[in-house]
């Protein structure tokens, strides 16, 4: 019975029914020619219940789940109950991506049960436009969220013939890789678990990341204190998630003609949005919003075992000006990359990197209310596949990742790029913020402003 | 800002993610003729998302949900969120009753939000056989199972043509009783809620019940104590429900050839099923099982305002004569009967009555290991209505009541009437109890036994 280390037990000891704190994801993929969407989803489901062998990850859970303090160890179940953990599901009528969204808000706020190992899989059909979606709910403490998107990438192909297409948790994609062969399979992607053991690889990059932010006041960067709004609240357990993507060549315009990187562009979009979505709720505060960004500190972001750490950003959010206020933005990036770049860095990878410091103290009553919030909004932007990739010839068509909101952070906003897109997932409290899905014009109406900043004609 | 007693309380405080508090009911409807299922499945979701006019029951929540000590008080929401509250799904196929169990076993184990009103209806539809079911939660601490029954009821109808099909949070189907006028109307079932306000009237009446079980020791009834058995142990928060109706014809014909009350027919077929469950899984203890079964103790029990209370059963599982098992259930029910009957009546209603008992400690770490249990199972068996219901047309088909397992009681059986049928609904506590389902052959199997028993030809 292998004990937990901190940062595994935090996110079972953190969690509670307000904060679940599983990380999701949600991968829509393109049916191959000649198959249906049921079709698909069929085959994709039978595929996951039918793959009976499965690597430890995916059978551990919390040794004695019900004692406050037992969630220590961690023991390993010998079956798997299929049944459960996979699960087909259709969406009603009309079958927009707004039913679709639905449904991921509906699941993402259940708790996954702790007397079982803390996964679920959804393979969703009943899309109008003819796609599959695989919703994914992976508990905190077995995997961060970029190795859950890169884990579920590792069952993905570049070639569009490839046939091989498996579960997630089949131990042969860990063995086919530590073989370094990947001839007739494919070029399978690389993912977060090539370091050695899966189960020591998966301990979740953020926490350890996060934890030095506990103990390292230099970490937490300017530190200018951010105002209170309305989404350093008390969260509800109820979700709402919506999600869009955006053609990866109209950011990469912007960062051209402008001089800036992919990452300032959607950080930019965010603050645009956000200032939006504030003066609608009449909300927007005087000082400016600060965003906790988790960077890479590599140049070479493609490669494993990235150094990723967090930094604090102006949003600029006081500043109408849509051209001052990517301005401040870069400035503020800029300078809090200089603070943390003297940091030894970090064996992580990590999406959310600040998370811990504000979840230590969230459970304790009275926290959130009476302490005045080191930033507003977590928001990641974590690289994805530069390539096509495919699952049995279904292209997969874009990757929504679907993080975790928090008492006094009740809006997360993950990005994620794939070949020809930036996909941008949004997860918040639900009773808490109300007309969420306005976030998504309004991130809209932000790139526009930057590409007449940056002169570019549409 | 109106306190709560502390029956209703009790279901907040004692609720863990483990042991979701919540009753549920599943209807079966068959749509009207000419009608298909997703006409019908269409038309009861807007029905219930477009009735916004809400009675104060289904708008409140608790005051504090965040805070230990804080669910003492009630808060009342202006506006309900009915994207979140009314919910439409659609099975998969092959869309046979086993789908629509599965659904409802994943649904039933998720807590509700506190920072709403805790309830939740799902019209679900993509059953093969083009009947439409429609899957209800609502918290224990607004209502017990059978008043959440009852509650259903009032939207139904005897008349086949009526087409004034609401929603059953309708403040109308309050006030059109109250006037003591259904003409025009057809005659709507009269349910729990005839006391007075519906607030107040909708306390928890088996709490009241139990709370008395806690204080007088001869409530409690023989108390010989029960063996430790698969049902007493810890549970996981996942579910699996069954549920299977018999033709109430067939239990009626024993009960008339052997002198026994349709009570007894239900108790010796769940006793007969444990026996042989119990033995699938090598776990028969040597000493009889023990349930506690609410009864009403007026011979009329159509009367609104019942008398129930719980006794202690001998399901005389030790004994593989199926005779002289029913003979020894006949005879305990009756003792524990007389034990009780001299109790002033209580004014409730309710299912689950001695549930409180075990419900106050099992929340302590190690109660349900080193206690032994007073009783193996609550059974309960709800009488129904007895004509054919209707809401706009469509025809209820079957009633399945889900219950709540619990800390050292991983199965609970609640049984209730239609017209023609027997409902028994099953809910366990998933990973604790396996292959649950075949507890329903084994109920089947048990009546056939006792057919045989009576002398009844088939």
């Amino acid at each position: 019975m292998p004990y937990m280390p901190i940062t595994e037990s935090m996110f079972l000891i953190a969690e509670t029914r307000e904060q679940p704190m599983h990380v999701g994801g949600l991968q829509l993929f393109v049916p191959r020619e000649g198959q249906t969407a049921t079709e698909l989803a069929e085959e994709m489901f039978t595929t996951f219940q039918e793959c009976l062998d499965v690597q430890p990850l995916f059978r551990k859970r919390p040794a004695s789940p019900v004692t406050i303090l037992g969630n220590v160890a961690w023991s390993f179940d010998e079956e798997i109950d299929f049944e459960y953990h996979v699960r087909r599901a259709v969406l009603p009528t009309p079958g927009r991506v707004r039913e679709l969204l639905r449904y991921v808000s509906l699941q993402h706020g259940a708790l996954l049960d702790r007397f079982r190992p803390m996964w679920e899989f959804h393979v969703v059909e009943g899309l109008a436009d003819g796609r599959v979606a695989l919703y994914t709910k992976v508990h905190h403490s077995l995997v961060d969220g970029v190795s859950a998107l890169k884990l579920l990438q590792r069952t993905l192909t570049t070639d569009p013939d490839d046939r091989s297409g498996t579960a997630p948790w089949n131990p042969n994609l860990s063995r086919r890789r530590s073989h370094g062969s990947s001839a007739g399979l494919g070029s399978r992607v690389r993912g977060a678990l090539d370091v050695g053991g899966q189960v020591i690889g998966m301990a979740p990059a953020a926490a350890k990341v996060a934890m030095r932010g506990l103990t390292d006041p230099d970490f937490v960067g300017p530190g200018n204190g951010a105002p209170r709004t309305i989404l350093d609240v008390a969260i509800g357990s109820a979700r709402r998630f919506a999600a869009q993507q955006w053609e990866i060549d109209r950011l990469r315009a912007v960062t051209t003609e402008l001089q800036i990187t992919l990452n300032d562009v959607v950080v930019a979009m965010c603050a645009g949005a956000l200032r939006s979505y504030l003066i609608d709720h009449d909300a927007l505060p005087d000082k400016p919003l600060i965003a906790s960004v988790p960077v890479s500190m590599h140049t070479d972001s493609d490669k494993v075992g990235n150094s990723v750490t967090a930094i604090m950003v102006n949003l600029a959010t006081d500043q109408p000006d849509p051209e001052r206020r990517l301005a401040t933005i870069v400035a503020s990036t800029r300078r809090s990359k200089e603070v943390v770049r003297g940091l030894k860095p970090l064996q992580a990878l990590a999406l959310g990197a600040a998370n811990f410091a504000p979840l230590a103290f969230a459970t304790v009553p009275g926290f959130v209310q009476y302490t005045p919030p080191q930033f507003n909004i977590i928001i990641s932007n974590v690289p994805g596949p530069s390539e096509h990739l495919y699952w049995n010839g279904a292209r997969l068509d874009g990757v929504y990742p679907v993080s975790i909101p928090m008492e006094g952070l009740a809006l997360n906003i993950t990005v994620t790029s794939t070949a020809d897109h930036v996909n941008f997932g949004l997860i918040g409290a639900r009773a808490q913020l109300p007309s969420l899905q306005r976030l998504l014009t309004h991130l809209d109406t932000a790139l526009e402003e930057m590409e007449k900043v940056a002169g570019i004609q549409r």
